[in-house]
Order: C-alpha cells, then sequence, then structure tokens
C-alpha cells in the first residue's frame, strides 16, 4: 500500500503557503488607511497650515499611491489637527516615508509639532463620489 | 453744496451687506467637513459594520451633497470607529440629517453605538486623486 501520509501532509502546506500568499496579495492590493492626529504650537500655526496643505497637494499630485490627504483643523480647537489618509497599499506608505517632499514637510515643521498620535485602521466603507 | 453723506453711508451699508451676502454665499459653497468618534458595543460590531457601509453607500450614491463618507475601524481597538464626512456644504449636511437612509441607519444602530462624538472642522487641505 502507498502511504499518502506525506503527501497529505504535502497538500497542506501547499495549500496553507497558497493561502498566506493570497492573503499578502489581497494585503498588498487593499488600500491602507491611516488617522494622524496632530497638536500644534498655537504661535506656528499658520506656518504649519501652509506647510502641511503644500505637503498634501504635492503628495497627492506626484506619488501614484498616495490616494487622498484630508487635513482639517478642529472648529473648536484650531492647533488640533487630523489627517485622514488614503494609500493605495501599505507599500504606497512605505514609498511616501522615502519621498522627498515628506522628508522635507517632517523638517520645516519638526518644531511645529507638539504631539503626533498615527492610528493605523482597516476600512469598513469608503464611499466617494468620483471627482 | 450736494450733501453726500447719506449716499456715503448708504453706500458703506450697502458694501457691508454684500460683503455679508459674499461671505454666506462662500460658507453655502464651501465643503462642510466632520469626524464623528464612535464606540460601538463588541458584541454588536459585525452587524454595526454591515449597517454603516450600507448607508455610507446609499448616501454618495443617492444624495448630491454627500461627497464622501470614509469609515475605518482601528486596527488595534476595532469597537472604535471613526467617520470622515465630506459634504458639499453645511446645507448638505443638514439635508443629510433628514434623509430617509439616515434616520433608518440611526434607528438601526441606536443599540450599537455607546457612544457618539461629532467634531466639527475647517479645511486646511482636502488632497485627492481624480477617481
Amino acid at each position: 500500500m502507498v502511504n499518502l501520509k506525506p503527501f497529505l501532509i504535502g497538500a497542506s502546506l501547499l495549500a496553507a503557503i497558497a493561502g498566506c500568499a493570497a492573503a499578502a496579495a489581497q494585503d498588498a492590493r487593499s488600500p491602507y488607511v491611516q488617522v494622524a492626529e496632530i497638536e500644534i504650537d498655537p504661535a506656528q500655526l499658520d506656518a504649519y497650515k501652509a506647510a502641511v496643505a503644500e505637503h498634501a497637494e504635492t503628495a497627492v499630485r506626484i506619488e501614484p499611491g498616495v490616494e487622498a490627504l484630508y487635513v482639517v483643523s478642529d472648529r473648536d480647537n484650531p492647533a488640533h489637527i487630523t489627517v485622514f489618509e488614503i494609500y493605495a497599499s501599505a507599500e504606497a506608505y512605505k514609498a511616501h516615508l522615502e519621498a522627498p517632499h515628506f522628508k522635507k514637510y517632517k523638517e520645516v515643521t519638526e518644531k511645529m509639532v507638539r504631539s503626533l498620535t498615527l492610528i493605523k485602521t482597516v476600512p469598513i466603507a469608503l464611499a466617494a463620489k468620483p471627482n
């Protein structure tokens, strides 16, 4: 009788590997969405706004994987900034961190930022009108 | 000599009124952006996700003034939901609150939501790729 056990284990392993590869491919194609909560030195708020607006517009225009960078300040607490960030994938976010305009933005705003919290998220719905 | 004073006052008043009207028109045309922070009962999270996804997609598809509804959950705390909401104007947001699908969403999710904080914001940059 042929011993099928090694083959069966092999098949399970292959199935597991195929499953992982599919999951990884799925992740690579999935949007990567992050929320940044930023506290700015109020005395430097105007300069920060100019820098962050220029950065957001440049990144979305130049980088193929930066889908959207929405920057808003709380109406009741203007020095509290929220950035809602949509990248085509986790890889696109990694590439963004290496982009010259991002490095310049970090350098220019370093002394303006009092605190930064990055919240990694899982999208439930990303519903937007075609524009 | 003709007394120009009443005319001058009238002109100032007219200019002031025109200025206010322009500002109001500007506000009416400006995007209205809001961030909702929502805590969900973890036992009802799957049901909430289905309801909020259906609501977001319906609102963006049906309502002319609902530009985007991005719904995400924190990766490290899935029961914490953030909704980043972009409306064409404050009027569009008011209209949204009266829409039947919004009222249905509120009714269906009432017992799932433990807390809701709405943060009104002022946009600094709304940079997004054409899609």
